[in-house]
């Protein structure tokens, strides 16, 4: 299984006066990570254009298990659970560094791969194939 | 059915470099929405730490339809759609005001009521259940 | 004097867990009300692509003198102070609705004017003018 | 000069339509930095607490020189620069981290040490006064 790790921290921009983090952040640190999986496969805004594609979220589901709180250290982790010809769905979830087992949020978002025309079109050959098929990364 | 509709701008904050609103910011306006109803029935903070009760979001569900732009004036539209003993789950969705027939984003939201010891506590008798019921608001 | 003023209401995403609104949060607020104003007088995207140009924020200068809590109705109040050739300098103030008295925010923002090689260009003459010598809006 | 060096990247969420980072998300960064800078000094909320004390914000002047851009990696550099009684003043910029010299932003903040009853108290002895003083981080 190929999984991509993303560190972070939790600051006070993210918290509540409830003194969690405020729930749509989580989104935030879910497209954090894959952005940053992205950049480290090159697949990166120039190879977006040059491929004339860019992404769409298309949907998102969240489960809020246990609160993210004030200074937290993170770990967001993240696999390709589906790849289809126009679309690509990531299973992530964010745990404690310091208590792996401990999983505060998990999300599924479905990504579609869209033409200039706004219109559905075939994700390129690309690394993200590689690691769907549990290639080395 | 009762609904509770609730009018909103979208403003350059919003937005991102796409030139589109940014995925997790409807989770905002869907949260907005559901403050502002709350607010009108009189399910205040007040009112909740009188109640000794504290709402927590659960999980959310959103499909992203058509996206939101600069400058949009949108609608949010909200109700109740299942009321359980110890939570509460809104549909809602995100429209244009000026082509109501345009829906941009749905979501639904569950979130359960918690006692001061974080428990899972039954929800007060309060105007929600009427509004579930179909009475008037 | 020419003075707009815009109501905003604070909800959870705006606060922080010390309870009350975040401070870069003000300068999303500040700027709600200046969009909406411009929105207002007509100066909005499709008047700036037919001047060719766009406006950048080149400086803020914010006092924070009283926290916004949960669930305040506020005002921004906004007025240009300094209208030059190629910027123009708002000050806006934050308020309780219901104690106008009660300034929570100052902001002084200076804006430039560019042009579509990003040069600074002659703020074209429109409505602002006429607010910033004091006839009516 | 005790500096404290801050690096982060901009992620999509840090942008909006014009393609450049929203103004206000710099006052975040900056944020980050000095909470970084403050956990990693032992002058964590905890401390703060056992301290009784805590601290608000008071002013924050920002310059707008250059704009930062998607995936951009950055640094933020922070300094104290003046250190009273009650209060602490932050000097800190923004620049490419593959081009030091190119500083995109700079800010300054003033914040204030408060007590239980937000009354302003002396900040109490700890290595911000080392810090300084130009005395080894």
């Amino acid at each position: 299984m190929n999984e991509f790790i993303f560190p972070l921290r939790i600051y006070i921009e993210d918290t509540d006066y409830t003194g969690i983090v405020y729930h749509s952040n989580y989104l935030k640190f879910f497209e954090r990570a894959r952005s940053e999986w992205m950049l480290g496969l090159g697949l990166d805004l120039a190879w977006q254009r040059e491929q004339e594609i860019y992404f769409v979220i298309r949907s998102a589901t969240l489960e809020f298990l246990k609160p993210a709180r004030m200074s937290d250290q993170l770990q967001v982790v993240s696999r390709v659970s589906c790849l289809k010809r126009v679309s690509v769905t990531f299973e992530q979830y964010l745990r404690l560094s310091q208590a792996p087992d401990t999983v505060l949020c998990t999300a599924e978002v479905k990504i579609a791969c869209l033409d200039n025309t706004s219109r559905p079109t075939s994700l390129p050959q690309c690394k993200l194939h590689d690691i769907f098929m549990g290639e080395p990364a």
